[in-house]
């Protein structure tokens, strides 16, 4: 048993953040089982009382949608749209993961920067190559950071380096699924067809099927782009929408899924996403960057769909999930503005959204209530809390000031995670 | 003289980067004398040569609107839109700068932090108190970084605290004039009424008066929000435009002025911005954060109009001009899908608003070409550059991913600028 002791910051709802000034949380077996500003008040025998004094202590971030081999190409070649940014860029860099030598060495530094911003869960695209997705899946187990990684699959509309058979794709799936079996396990396979127009229907019912069968949650991209759903409403012309054609493969919730973008979804969509539990993965950095465009959030969270926040490395530029707190933010507010999507966001929410929102994927992550995973963050404000702000106030400015440099702890699954090794 | 070596990009049109690998420049008496790809073609009898080997040589940057007694506000309280921002927020903080105390602790902090994120050229609104505005020149000058200085004139629409009259508006002024005389100086005072709904007809045309008398730059607000321009078209019922109110007090480019964020401007506005060689100062974070909209930056250049960028802090929340060029291009995209407005601005052209076109408001600022002032910053990425990037993905990295650990040194007007003191 530990007893953790600072100020703790949380949203167990998305109305409005629970501040408790130095309060306890005490934590067994990775798991929180009490939360008080007294001690008396946790009602636990005995523990090892750690003091992080005047620090905020918060739930650690979940990023659920990027492409772990895409790192090379953050923060550059970014005047394209989607299709030719796939084409030009991002298919060629995929391609190197064949080498495991070179995927080792930009998957090492990956997961050491996810951990410098202090995000300790993630849902992560690797590539099509079964090796190196191994390897991404062991760094991740080996940094005690959680992780649902997917294996890629796609056979069409691809470069051949990066085309495969069914056959293969299914093949390299079950020996991931077979080596990382634990359910209980930090680290799982995810199920990832790429998007529609990158499989055919036999990849898509292979896909479904390995999902049912094991379990699996599943995640791919939905609505990004309007040149993506036009070329979605030509190869799949019987479905109603983008997302009635994963419906109809049985990736479309028929298993926990995950869904990014959401920019240009239908009423219909929107409604089907409700209906099955799909979660939105809101990526505002990648929809700027590539001029895919505004998804409104406030929509769907009005509409019942879960929201979660994604990096989506790297058409998004941004590891920082509190910059991505930000831009979700002023999205909502330009939103408001030019498309009446009204009201706007507000920091608990965009704060709910990377916390408990997106930790429900992962079961009782991302909040700090009893049987919650203690998945923490200490932050050292000091450098910017210089003239008596509020705790809301130095949280906020954390969020929107802060980097790297004020996270001095990160918990997951109540372990101390040390930095990983990157070179 | 001296000769400095490293690989320079800079943008001598907004169409491209100049790319000179392992390049030299040669500054006498802060002015550059010669840029060379080979030492031999600078034609310069000698000189010491400084080298910065692998890194990457920029001009420095130019932050043409930020509020620096809002700096403590930076960051925080996001919720609101401008009008009712301002009477929460801003002026209960500006009202503290009464007390030269208070203004010098924030004020040192300012300074540096604008030094820490390599701006060494900036167009400042203090307060109405010329006795703090007075410390903040004194604090640039001792820095030795370039400075427009605003004493903020306003007498309506603002609380008791922060009201003054026309007498005392120019008094003021009159006695920084006096004090900050040299046209050559590198801290200069600007004429700052706040913006049309906060000054009486009186008090704007004070301030045309001073600035003819005296030969000095403009600065102010125009056309950010919906709700400030209908409010204008009340108080100034016979101009045509917002600009026209201003231009009629002389505050429209009869001396050389900076408007800041022009988001609605009319066609009418943007005529006479050209015709006036009126600068816009587009502040893409600001435009986000408090809900104003999108700038057609795009429309401003096409039709002539000279335009750099401003972090507008605490509107904006971050001084970093790197991220600044960002948003530029993020907000940009945003326009060509959601508005049409085409063809989306490009990196050189961003980089070009914060560097040359920005530097012309300071006379030969912003470029590495002869005749110009050698501001300049050291770009240490080597954190950065870890597989083989072109010197223009490097920039490119550098801006997107880049922060303040990642500048090695800073240069205004051929010096080399040390950290200036917060504490």
């Amino acid at each position: 048993m530990k007893i953790y002791k600072g100020h703790l910051l949380f949203t167990p709802e998305r109305t409005g953040f629970e501040v408790i000034e130095n309060g306890y949380v005490a934590v067994e077996n990775g798991r929180i089982v009490g939360v008080a500003s007294q001690l008396a008040d946790l009602d636990i025998a005995d523990g090892e009382l750690v003091e992080f004094g005047d620090r905020l202590v918060i739930p650690a971030m979940c990023d659920m949608h990027v492409h772990a081999p895409q790192y090379r190409n953050q923060g550059m070649s970014m005047d394209h749209e989607l299709l030719t940014w796939l084409s030009t860029y991002t298919f060629p860099e995929e391609a190197k993961f064949a080498d495991t030598a070179y995927a080792e060495r930009i998957y090492r530094r990956f997961v050491r920067d996810l951990w410098r911003y202090g995000t300790m869960r993630a849902a992560v695209f690797a590539t099509i190559h079964g090796e190196s997705t191994r390897l991404l899946m062991r760094l991740f187990h080996e940094a005690g950071m959680g992780a649902l990684v997917g294996k890629v699959d796609m056979d069409r509309n691809c470069p051949d380096a990066l085309c495969e058979t069914v056959d293969e794709a299914v093949t390299a799936n079950e020996s991931l699924i077979a080596e990382f079996s634990d359910p209980d396990g930090l680290v799982r396979p995810i199920i990832t067809p790429r998007f529609i127009p990158s499989c055919t229907p036999p990849m898509l019912e292979a896909c479904g099927r390995l999902a049912r069968e094991h379990g699996l949650a599943v995640q791919s991209h939905l609505s990004e782009n309007r040149d993506e759903i036009a070329l979605v409403r030509e190869l799949e012309p019987t479905s109603t929408c983008y997302g009635d054609a994963y419906n109809r493969y049985g990736l479309f919730g028929q298993t926990p899924t995950l869904m990014a973008h959401c920019v240009y979804s239908p009423d219909e969509e929107i409604e089907l996403m409700r209906r099955n539990g799909v979660m939105a993965v809101h990526c505002p950095t990648s929809n700027l960057n590539i001029a895919s465009g505004m998804s409104p959030v406030r929509t769907l969270l009005d509409r019942g769909v879960r929201v979660a926040l994604g990096s989506d490395i790297s058409g998004g530029h941004d590891l920082n999930m509190f910059r991505i707190m930000v831009y979700t933010l002023q999205v909502s507010k330009l939103a408001s503005v030019v498309q009446g999507v009204k009201p706007q966001l507000t920091l608990p929410e965009a704060f709910w959204c990377a916390t408990k929102s997106a930790g429900s994927f992962f079961g009782r992550v991302g909040s700090f209530e009893p049987g919650y995973e203690f998945d923490a963050l200490v932050i050292d404000d000091s450098g910017l809390n210089f003239d008596h702000y509020t705790l809301l106030e130095r949280l906020e400015r954390f969020i929107y000031l802060g980097d790297d440099r004020h996270i001095a702890h990160r918990y997951c699954r109540g372990m101390e995670i040390p930095e990983p090794k990157a070179d």
